[in-house]
């Protein structure tokens, strides 16, 4: 049996997670490839924490990247540790040393992972990133050696756990938003500061990675207009669920013939779409090409032994490919991405107000939304104290930009308190 | 840009799709792999009927295999046309003159699989199936390329596409057998002959395809224990959903201690189970691993553009492939198949009774269930005709073996009328 010693940079949930499955499965993995996979060295930052742990006494942890750089017995680097900088200088490091990559690193990926494929190419070394998106799912790979020969229309999903976690527990159980995000986090499904996840970074940086793959173009995290689930209310819930819908922290790609959008947002998605049964911490993604149609994929998009799962596979492909003596280098990029201006995106809206509940309301609000030529799907006026009232609209397919000219005019309504929220609505 | 010429062994659903695709998203194509991939032979039974087909002029289509084979500037041969043995016959050939085969056949995969991987190996070709488990669905690559860190211990799918239509209809529409399978053949859903469909046999032969991947170890056809849906009557579909499940015709292939198991049944399963809102003509497949716990994929199972997807998709590979001058080829098994007796698979299980409409009856069925061992979850008598009552009953995990001598004896009562339907139950 042939042997390959790799090294991991960090050792947290994922890093521990590689450890234990190379451990569990490793006969199943080495049947497979007819080799043994010892994990030699180990970076971290403390040390100390790691050898309390109950790890492998033959691991030599380090905090000195050096160690593993010069390791020649090394030839694969798997990249868990978080963060774009110092991981990229830790990635073209190893490149130079011909050293292949194996990386979970979702903030690197959307920000450098044109540039670090380019560069492992140039290298003659792999780079393998399937964690990088929605954990164990395995929509990676899907994108670029599966779907491959469709014209991607459409990337709509579900991508990060905790937004889901804290609208599943929203929806179900009818609590506030800071009520399942403080579950969430007692849970430990959401970090002491949130805000990488409830603010929609998380998924954008998912989505940009996954649009670069479907359009063969590079688009980063800065491409990605995000919104948040912050301003979500149990009223929005509830509304939501009165007319048939379920309110997801979407994030979404599409290409026409204007070009690319990428968008993370909330949206109200019916309760019979795939995506409306995706509960909890779980992640789903639609991907809609013009030859396969609808294809979709559910899992675990997070967590230690599924994230594992995705590093796993990448580590064997690796090997199977040294074994071979190839890299597993495609072009993942063939164009420039040309970007659709975001005024110019269309959808129906959701939108909450609460007014004066005085006769004529209902007429100015619509008077206001007749000039912009915002049609009304429907509308409902609640009660909810004698002087404020509750109005929900449904108005069909319009642009950003005109929904927000209209939002702001109905702001300046006298009978206008607030414009409570303004959500879209995706249609199948 | 480099050029490939490729043949096509059939031109029915699959092959005039692939075709179409490679036309359609020809730029899409050439962009990634730098190459223009045209078909230059097509082999077929009847040349005439194709002539009238508005198909690119510059296809050379013939019926004799020798044509394509001696042709030395076609590399790659997609077999295309279904059955076993000839398709069989011309693939090794291929294999030895070394071409390179993308085939969608899971008749053929089902049963040679392994030995044609084999010989592919041997002669350094490349030999590929996506399509051939649920058309346009990428299971078959996620199963060795992104899923093979993971003991598998369980893969259960809707995987044909007809039978999920006649079930589906009798579900939302509460119409009989004979009126949904009529129904689906007007469509097209199925075939003038459905044995193929509703006796089960496609699905298991998907089924031997996935749990050979999964197990990593031969299984073929042969090896599942089929059941078709030829039995289920409005009133099981009616009784299931009063009691919270729908009825699908599932393929499962599970691995534990005693061995592997192959079946293809139809099942009970929760309608909050991900599978339950697989509807008409889609597929979808859970895959549970130890590490990345339980995945899903849902698509279009079959179709001409769908399943084309997929085979383009391999096609797009073993041009990659060539260009870097290896062959995709895996070990695909390491060990012999050990199967699990079929008589100790256990399961919780609905039956249907008809039986006298006297008193003691249920007395007495309780009688001989108490004998075998058998606990009842519940018992629901419904009056029918004054004459003949029906009894439902859910029975707890029960072997199939102790099922099967307790529906013996409970037929040979004389107030039971008939044993109306046994179905399993799945618990998830
Ligand atoms: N957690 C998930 O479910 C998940 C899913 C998909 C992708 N990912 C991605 O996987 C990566 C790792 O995530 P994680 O959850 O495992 O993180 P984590 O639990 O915070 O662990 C990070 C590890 O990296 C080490 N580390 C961090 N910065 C370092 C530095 N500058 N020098 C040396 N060691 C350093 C840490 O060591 P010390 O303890 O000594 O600081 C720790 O061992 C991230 O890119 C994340 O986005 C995570
Ligand atoms: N249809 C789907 O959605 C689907 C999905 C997944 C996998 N598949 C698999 O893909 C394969 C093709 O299916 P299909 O639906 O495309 O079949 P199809 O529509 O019946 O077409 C079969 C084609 O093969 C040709 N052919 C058959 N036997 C031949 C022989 N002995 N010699 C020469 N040509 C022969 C036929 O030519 P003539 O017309 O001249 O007889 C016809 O062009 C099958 O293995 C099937 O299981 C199909």
């Amino acid at each position: 049996m042939k042997q390959v010693s790799i090294a991991l940079l960090g050792c947290g949930t994922v890093g521990k997670g590689v450890i234990d499955v190379l451990l569990m499965n490793g006969p199943i993995i080495e049947e497979q490839l007819n080799t043994k996979i010892t994990v030699k060295r180990v970076l971290v930052r403390d040390i100390n924490k790691y050898e309390q742990m109950n790890l492998p006494s033959a691991i030599l942890f380090t905090n000195n990247f050096q160690d593993i750089i010069d390791d020649e017995e090394i030839s694969l680097v798997v990249e868990v540790m978080g963060s774009a900088d110092f991981a990229k200088e830790c990635i073209e490091e190893c490149f130079k040393r011909g050293k292949s990559v194996v990386s979970a690193n979702k903030d690197l990926i959307a920000d450098y992972g044109i540039p670090l494929l380019k560069l492992s190419k140039e290298k003659q070394v792999d780079f393998q990133f399937e964690a990088s998106v929605a954990g164990g799912i395995p929509i990676v790979r899907a994108m670029y050696a599966s779907l491959n020969g469709n014209k991607i229309d459409e990337i709509i999903g579900i991508m990060n756990g905790t937004t889901n976690y804290i609208l599943t527990q929203m929806t179900c159980r009818g609590i506030t938003y800071e009520e399942a995000l403080r579950e969430a986090q007692v849970k430990g499904y959401a970090e002491a500061d949130p805000t990488n996840d409830v603010s929609g970074y998380d998924a954008a940086r998912k989505i940009a990675i996954l649009g670069t793959l479907g359009f063969h173009s590079e688009v980063t995290f800065r491409d990605v207009q995000v919104e948040g689930i912050e301003k979500i209310t149990a009223e929005d819930i509830r509304n939501a669920l009165e007319m048939g819908y379920v309110i997801k922290l979407l994030a979404i790609a599409r290409q026409d013939k204007e070009g690319i959008s990428l968008n993370v947002h909330p949206g109200f998605i019916r309760k019979t779409h795939p995506l409306a049964n995706v509960a909890d911490a779980y992640n789903g993604i639609c991907v809609r090409g013009n030859c396969v149609g609808d294809v979709m994929f559910y899992g675990a998009g997070a967590g230690s032994l599924p994230t594992a799962s995705a590093v796993v596979s990448d580590i064997m492909n690796v090997v199977l490919h040294e074994h071979i003596g190839v890299t597993g280098q495609r072009d993942f990029v063939s164009h420039e991405a040309k970007l659709k201006p975001q005024a110019s995106i269309c959808s129906p809206y959701y939108l909450r107000l609460l007014v004066q509940n005085t006769t004529g309301v209902l007429a100015g609000i619509a008077t206001v939304l007749a000039t912009y030529h915002i049609s009304i799907r429907s509308l409902i006026q609640k009660d909810e104290t004698a002087d404020i009232a509750e109005v929900v609209l449904l108005i069909d397919q319009s642009s950003h930009c005109v929904v927000q000219k209209a939002l702001k005019e109905l702001s300046e309504l006298t009978c206008v308190h607030t414009i409570a929220n303004a959500i879209r609505v995706i249609e199948v």
